[in-house]
């Protein structure tokens, strides 16, 4: 099998996604990335809409890349201007990018209705196009906007723009499905279709409108096409583009197609999280591949025979994409779960608890997720509790009192907070501010437990995350907040329930420092002159 | 076409999903919901894995369902143990549902290293859990587990499992891809191959591990199934059930293939919501057909298009799933978008602006975007500045001062505000307690407004979530707080942005309650003695 080409459009198609927005600097930091994953083609905007994406051209020139061909988008030259005058046209070529992608209209419905000219002028537009940015010395692919509508409404048109865009000298046409609209079986049959009559290398564009934009990608790769554009995560307008996170591992493992480099399939769930990060996006849990829970398994049939032979509930490797397996506590639990858990703890929790023991804990970790609290996530809270049931486990330090004050004068805002916390016998009382009042409480512990602790000053808080439990009640509503903390190597998860939204985050700021101590101590690493008497008794 | 069958496992598969728990109540409501819509079959627990889906049996009885059979899922029989025996089959009779649902292993690996019992053993426990349950009056569905993978692991096998079913005399075949690893083109090919020597109604159970259980299940259909297996939503455990949110529009508007009764389709986009809002899920904004931003566009040259025809980006029309079209604000927006955002205006604001004020508005906007508001979702917020900059409205209050203290004494916690308002030069000074610093917030500010404006009572917070941006910044992160309100009929979003939660959740509240009154006024429900003078002098 011949190796497809994989073209990413994240800056460009993926940054019209709802609540997406990535700095000319995000792009590029992308951009360099999806270059060293062997990525072929990046679509890094389109200069003549948007002056953010000029400044991404800029930026990229002074990168050498090692695998990627930077592409600049745009569409055919307006009606009415000869395409050397064309603004559009003339923006692409001072991006200095080697690839020009324009689109044109193939479906006649949309040239007389969205660009209102006639069919041969809008023949003209695509060939003209394409002819003057081949002559500008660029490589030209050609986007066949609503290809798919288009062949179905009128075939013999929509072949004719295509042949157009061939004529104008174009290096690959790329079937469009932009409304999201066409199922499997259509895509194949018409792929299959243009393969007969047009002799260029051709590639597929799917949006995900009818949750099918996987699907139809990969079957238009088994039709024929050699290129897939899409984006990381299937970022994109409306429902999104064809997530290339799904499609490559799809043709690598399932097709046994190969596209990107082999050793870069295990970077698939890096690459996911870095780009969501960048954009600011939530990682979708459940997201197949490199989702949290892609390999996360809860109920206890399925656990109990995962035990036995992982292969028996998944269909890959998490390893193969970078992810890794997980169990999870909950109401569907059995036993098996809960074992699991233990084998898999980081602190080495042994199996040395009774049946009976186990059972109880069970029992408390479903009351705890009926109030609200949620272990998936929070592994940090999770050991802690264990220690907490079983072991003799102490805590690090005590709460004495706590107070938090915020004030709006004259404009600005202050957030305070007031703590006195003891640790073995021992009594701070200090105080600190923030620019938030959660912020001025996570000052004033730290500042507190410092003089016991030094090495908390290379724990930090890499997320704050507060989810609103049963939100009808609106702001009396009960919420959640879970903290992930790090230390540079590894990261640990917490959590926190009140309805108050202080005192959850006080939990779950307690925990975070309780479990980096702890884990610290475990690995031997807590200088033994810090350990105050009595706090670290938990070898099992 | 005949129609296809669509049967719910949202109760039982559904609830596997990571952070998904319904209580037995919850459950009632959904399947009611389901029946009333027309669905065919509603999985309603596991009841021999599970004492609370017993419970749901229980309650569902009560009940005089109009289209829906109820079915009880379970495993086939231990090896070892009689059918009449056996106490999962026997929780399953005692379910008193009028169907069963039994899986078993079709491939062998499963049998030997999972069960761990011999093949012909495996074959005697589905043909006689299948016996025995029909001899009690139950209708039989067989589910196949890990069809696909035991088909080709062992052709002959798998077909041997089929056929003990059938022997035993199930009504119903399920084809399932258990660990969703199976692509569109082998499923159809293995159904059509399952077809040729199994003479009986088949159905298909895909899992999304891949991203294709929409596809896999349509496909399925193609092949010949008649009943396809999903969940609203496509919750389920790792990466989900087939979705059938999505599979029903796509058989319906795409393959011309009837499920549910037509009426039943313009209801998807409120069925979905309804059951993440008591699955407690917050809704996928991106999601195909249903999601917030399923027909919602952002690109300036789509807004262009379909202010002349929807049609031109829309592959359906979002009445028919009962959504609606949305236009967003934002840096990649031209004035077109503006335009149609002032059109779908509930307030009526007009075209009236001049293209240079629409320009700063938007330059403004966009400004605004950086900082971190979002007015998608936040279309109160979005109208008050609009009114701000161009129209002449006044605040129908403003801020003096505001004090919050949140206190932990002895265990519990105390939240108390103390704010100073104004109101058309009248002061007022006030104070309350909260189950936590917002909920107390918002008391006092209802507290102290409540005088001036009585309406304000029917108004109630919906709901009130929480984003940290910047997440990298941990605690001292900046922190977006949407707010939606309602006053029974219709609701409103507003937005606040503060790296102190608790200004961010003062500025979306004071918004939300102006807003609501601005609606009132707008609508000439605000009566007119309590119109403070110079209040609202924003109509146009």
């Amino acid at each position: 099998m011949p190796r497809v080409e994989i073209y990413d459009t994240t800056l460009r198609d993926g940054t019209q996604g709802e609540g997406i927005s990535l700095s000319a600097k995000d792009k590029v930091k992308i951009a360099l990335k999806l270059d060293e994953l062997g990525f072929h083609y990046i679509e890094g905007g389109w200069p003549g809409s948007n002056p953010k994406d000029l400044r991404f051209f800029e930026l990229i020139r002074e990168h050498q890349l090692k695998n990627a061909r930077i592409c600049a988008f745009g569409s055919t030259r307006k009606s009415g201007t000869a395409a050397d005058q064309d603004e559009n046209l003339q923006q692409i070529v001072r991006s200095k990018a080697p690839v020009a992608t324009i689109f044109g209209k193939t479906w006649d419905f949309h040239v007389t209705h969205a660009l209102m000219t006639t069919l041969e002028d809008n023949l003209n537009m695509i060939e003209e196009s394409v002819a003057y940015l081949k002559q500008q010395g660029m490589e030209v692919f050609y986007d066949a906007e609503h290809f798919f509508d288009g062949f179905i409404a009128n075939r013999e048109y929509a072949l004719a723009t295509l042949q157009a865009a061939k004529k104008g000298g174009a290096a690959r046409i790329i079937l469009c499905d932009t409304n999201g609209g066409h199922l499997p079986n259509e895509i194949f049959d018409l792929v299959s279709a243009v393969k007969q009559v047009i002799d260029l290398p051709l590639g597929i564009h799917c949006h995900n409108d009818s949750e099918l934009a996987v699907a139809n990608s990969i079957t238009a790769v088994q039709a024929g096409v050699i290129q897939v554009q899409g984006t990381i995560n299937g970022y994109g307008e409306r429902c999104g583009n064809a997530n290339l996170i799904s499609i490559i591992p799809n043709l690598a493992f399932k097709c046994h197609i190969p596209s990107l480099p082999e050793e870069s399939l295990a970077e698939l769930t890096d690459l996911s999280r870095f780009v969501s990060e960048l954009a600011n996006m939530h990682p979708m849990n459940n997201q197949p591949f490199v989702g949290g829970s892609a390999f996360a398994h809860k109920a206890g049939v399925h656990v109990n025979a995962l035990l036995k032979n992982p292969q028996t509930y998944e269909h890959l490797e998490p390893e193969k994409v970078g992810n890794r397996r997980r169990v999870l506590v909950s109401e569907l639990s059995g036993l098996s779960n809960l074992v699991y858990k233990y084998q898999e703890s980081d602190l080495g929790l042994g199996l040395g608890l009774e049946k009976e023991d186990n059972r109880k804990l069970l029992d408390e970790l479903k009351e705890l997720e009926n109030q609200g609290y949620q272990f998936e996530g929070a592994e940090g809270s999770f050991e802690l509790r264990v220690r907490k049931a079983f072991y003799d486990y102490q805590e690090p330090f005590t709460l004495e009192s706590l107070k938090v004050l915020i004030e709006l004068r004259e404009g600005t805002v202050y957030s305070e907070a007031i703590i006195k916390i003891k640790v073995n016998g021992q009594v701070m009382h200090t105080a600190a501010e923030g620019n938030g009042p959660v912020n001025a409480l996570d000052n004033a512990l730290r500042k507190a437990l410092e003089g016991f602790y030094p090495e908390i000053s290379s724990f930090q808080l890499n997320d704050y995350k507060v989810r609103v439990l049963d939100e009808k009640e609106g702001t009396g509503a009960v919420v959640r907040v879970l903290v992930e903390s790090g230390d540079g190597h590894s990261s640990w998860g917490t959590v926190g329930v009140s309805p108050n939204i202080i005192e959850a985050s006080w939990e779950a700021l307690v925990d975070s420092i309780a479990y980096g101590l702890l884990r610290l101590e475990n690995k031997g690493e807590l200088a033994t002159d810090q350990i105050i008497n009595g706090f670290i008794r938990n070898k099992c």
